[in-house]
């Protein structure tokens, strides 16, 4: 096992989304820049969601200025959008990459965002056209590929006509997600396996949760099957530390440990990428949940 | 992917052992019950070991009595013998199934029991004699087989030297320990794969730590390799709260979710396990680091 893997931090924007306290847009700022000087390329770092019910997304607008005003790159800086208008504060905060959801659950799609699967591929695809012509990237998401809160098991097959539908609107990566983490390596493969062989397997990224501590070996089954993209947020953001059980995404130190360990090179510097959680975890006043976060302190403390 | 599995159950033994608060005799019974009902069979429940050194394991003949007492099944109740006059004392209290240890590293070795490997080897060959004619059944493990706090990483051919050994010995099992937490599914394959081919599956045991959240993707690969045998502790016992980074071994909860969803058969029943566990939470007065467990706690609280 040999080879380069690409890490998609998604803690700026599924993390701190998912945190009681809302964290301020000088630590954002301040823990995205940390991220990128370890090495990070891709990062989440905000969402246009109605700031009434996502109060902890409602400066995304400004964090993209900063970095504009400061001239940092900004291609690799991506934003949620969840519909048309959200394209268009998008689009007046400068972003050059958006990403876009569905679910593969009905109810789960219904609840969450409030209108059915397929009604969510018709705005996705009106999405994807505004931003082709003001050239901004797009990425696609599947969530409760794996199973959903409210119908238990996912089909695969339903998650991959989701797949198949972003992939026909010409989204160029598309992140199959274990939203609410009970996916298993096997179930991992009677997704990821026929999804490979339709497709690239550079258009398609792992996005788990570790809700049930599976989050490694889900990753990998994925890396075993030629997938090459995965989803994590650094120190494992996304847990709440109020609500046990409510796990986060898989932890980037966990994965970019993991991946140094097996010769799979990431691009990403350990040292430095737990050195930033560990400031970050101090500006929160919380420990994080990444194990090998926690031994890095534990032996570098 | 199918098929069974065989957990070999190390919290009341590995885990209790690092708690800085000593665990008493009726929750170590209560516990050890309840582990039982929830279909576990392989326990380890004790350790005869300097009772000045590692108080918390110093009323292991009182457990067995205990077992005894009560006429409860005791041939598949472990206890760890570091020498002849552990064995001794093991015998008195009626133990049925031993554990013995060496390591793959020269240094732990040293600095843990105070002999060279060599020498733990002629010890170890003396408790297997004595043992025999005692009708003890022994099982043997392997430390820092993937590497050691001392001397770094382990070469896999000292690991295989081990089980070599201890397979000369004619012991019946041997359980290879991840001691710190630092094996990935590469340097996994690097000593599974040559010790499958050497000795039958049945006959070897993995025996993961969770320090850096890689323990579950290791079983994967283990299980990949044709292993079935894994040692695990309920609630992920053996991490010290007092100290991070200091991980337990894998929890017993996060390796039977992972299972049970992938279609192979413990015998363990989740919810009862899990029902033990947060009692014996309750009682220690701590919540327990497995995540399948804190998942089922959120769920059924």
């Amino acid at each position: 096992m040999s080879g380069k893997a690409r890490v998609f931090e998604v803690g700026i924007r599924d993390g701190f989304q998912n945190e009681p306290k809302i964290v301020s847009t000088d630590d954002k700022f301040w823990f995205a820049n940390a991220l990128r000087d370890a090495g990070i390329k891709d990062l989440e770092l905000g969402a246009f969601v109605r700031t009434d019910r996502v109060p902890q997304m409602a400066d995304s607008a400004e964090l993209f200025q900063r970095f504009n005003q400061r001239r940092l790159p900004t291609d690799r800086l991506w934003a949620l959008v969840p519909n048309l208008q959200g394209l268009e504060r998008a689009i007046a905060a400068k972003v050059r990459s958006v990403a876009v959801f569905t679910a593969a659950s009905e109810t789960f799609n219904q609840k969450n965002i409030g209108m059915s699967v397929k009604q969510s591929w018709d705005v996705i695809s009106e999405i994807v056209k505004v931003s082709k012509k003001s050239k901004i990237q797009v990425r696609g998401y599947v969530s409760t590929a794996f199973g959903c809160p409210f119908e238990g098991k996912i089909a695969p097959k339903k998650t991959l006509a989701c797949v198949e539908k972003l992939a026909e609107m010409g989204i160029g990566e598309i992140s199959i997600g274990d939203t609410i983490g009970v996916a298993d390596p096997v179930s991992v493969e009677k997704v990821v396996r026929p999804a490979v062989k339709a497709w690239p397997s550079k258009k398609i990224a792992m996005h788990f949760h570790d809700t049930r501590g599976t989050a490694l070996a889900n990753i990998l089954r994925s890396l075993d099957l030629g997938i090459r993209i995965f989803d994590s947020s650094a120190g494992g953001l996304g847990g709440c530390p109020f609500a046990p059980g409510a796990a986060g995404n898989v932890a980037t130190e966990d994965l970019v440990y993991m991946f140094d360990q097996m010769g799979i090179q990431t691009g990403i510097d350990f040292h430095k990428l737990c050195t930033a959680s560990i400031e970050m975890a101090r500006r929160m006043g919380r420990p994080l949940t990444s194990k090998a976060l926690q031994a890095f302190s534990h032996v570098h403390r």
